[in-house]
């Protein structure tokens, strides 16, 4: 399918001139946005994504272009229009002001960006290949804003290296990766970068918790060294897009891949839950 | 005059859909910029400004939308349709990529967008009152790039409490501010955060030191303190829209004002090239 672009209740084509200077994404990524799979025409745990839009407007006293439950409405009819079986819901609110100017007022009204393109579910059973990178980002990391900068710059960095995705280090710690959470399991426990400034509160790790917690496998939400990462028994890489995936390199050394029996229960339990949805 | 917006080759009005989705500074501020004062129609140190927007591009291998002589002469041509004593020169260029993907390739081409618009020169005998704010940002703040929400925030911040700026703070100590670099005069000397990645090297900054120079001011280019900040005999604020201005409060705190003499020798010594240019 074509991807099908919309912005402030208009259709666009993707090079089409669509966006004006007055959205603050273009100037200052003053801009929050959220995504999630689509199937056979339904966005995949919608309602935790919009939760999730309206804290990240809300921490950054975003004026939504509407009330949640109507932007629910408006989302499932555009994905509606998705005539594939997978698809992707990319949504976007960025603050609108007539002049650049650094600061924001009350009165500051928003834009609407919405896009649904059609999408491969990646192969679930290849596991990914990693690399380290240093985690410069800024302390706002638990809001999902536009100023990713940083990630471009990582992402850009693993696939030069032939790699799937990059891991965050800050001061010796994971934090998460370029655009995923990243988790291990270590003698059955499942170690997770507790939530804050420092990670993005991923849905697809909120899933790979619950998922851990019904199968009994401990789970202990603190950081972990890349010595750990290194030393896993398994690596599971998080998003919405990709749901939940092992790896078995960092940098190129092999790594994880050494509990094949509670990986499978745990990818087992996640893909169940979207492959019979 | 009514603002001047253009974007790849074309001119808009600023509400209009100018800027399609392809444009990574939307959803990435995969972007850099630069800005400068016009005066009759003419760009105000534009080589400066030109040589740090190639600098920024090349840190981020954005590959420019031309060479620099060309938008040299394409800058100045926009300027020259400013009918005003004094105007802002803003010009951006984002990567481009018809995929929403976080990692870019060589292949990668870009975007420019301009826009010149009337101001006013800020009144160079009322101090600006200052606020602090906790430094969150990023590692890469001597690019100047679009990830700017931190700016946006301590801006915001700055206006709320009345304020015209706000200092960034990092561990105790003064980096620079949301939108320009600070400086303090301290028993005859200029102190002022060394170059790195904490700080954005100004061209306003840098007409300081040599102003300062010129007039037999030592220059130590050394992080300070905010306590330093509070018993500075000067705090001197440089940018580009806003040349050197005195600071007389932080916090609603008395500050600064206690050296005019030498205060009046650098602001007339920068502010006379700017005058007499």
């Amino acid at each position: 399918m074509k991807p099908l672009y919309f912005y402030d209740g208009k259709f666009y084509d993707a090079g089409e001139a669509a966006i004006p200077f007055t959205d603050r994404s273009v100037f200052f990524a003053d801009a929050v946005y959220d995504a999630c799979l689509v199937k056979n025409g339904r966005p995949y745990l919608l309602d935790a994504h919009l939760d999730r839009f309206y804290r990240s407007m809300g921490a950054l006293r975003i004026k939504p272009k509407m009330e949640k439950n109507e932007l629910k409405t408006l989302l499932c009819k555009l994905c509606e229009k998705a005539d594939c079986e997978i698809a992707f819901l990319y949504f976007q609110t960025a603050r609108s002001a007539p002049l650049r100017r650094h600061f924001s007022t009350e009165a500051d009204t928003s834009h609407l960006l919405v896009y649904v393109s059609e999408m491969s579910l990646p192969d679930r059973d290849r596991p990914l290949r990693l690399i380290l990178a240093n985690d410069h980002r800024y302390g706002f990391c638990h809001i999902k804003t536009t100023n990713l900068l940083p990630a471009v710059l990582a992402s850009t960095k693993a696939v030069a290296m032939g790699a799937d995705e990059a891991v965050f280090v800050r001061e010796g710690m994971v934090t998460e990766c370029a655009h995923s959470n990243i988790s291990i399991l270590k003698n059955g426990v499942l170690l997770t970068h507790p939530k804050g400034r420092r990670i993005l509160p991923g849905i697809g790790r909120e899933q790979l918790i619950t998922a851990c917690k019904k199968l009994s496998i401990p789970v202990m939400e603190r950081p972990f060294s890349v010595r750990e990462l290194y030393d896993a028994d398994e690596i599971f890489i998080t998003s919405s897009s990709k749901l939940c995936l092992r790896a078995n390199t960092v940098m190129n050394h092999d790594a994880g891949m050494k509990d094949e029996e509670n990986a499978f229960r745990v990818l087992g339990s996640i893909f169940e839950e979207f492959d019979t949805w």
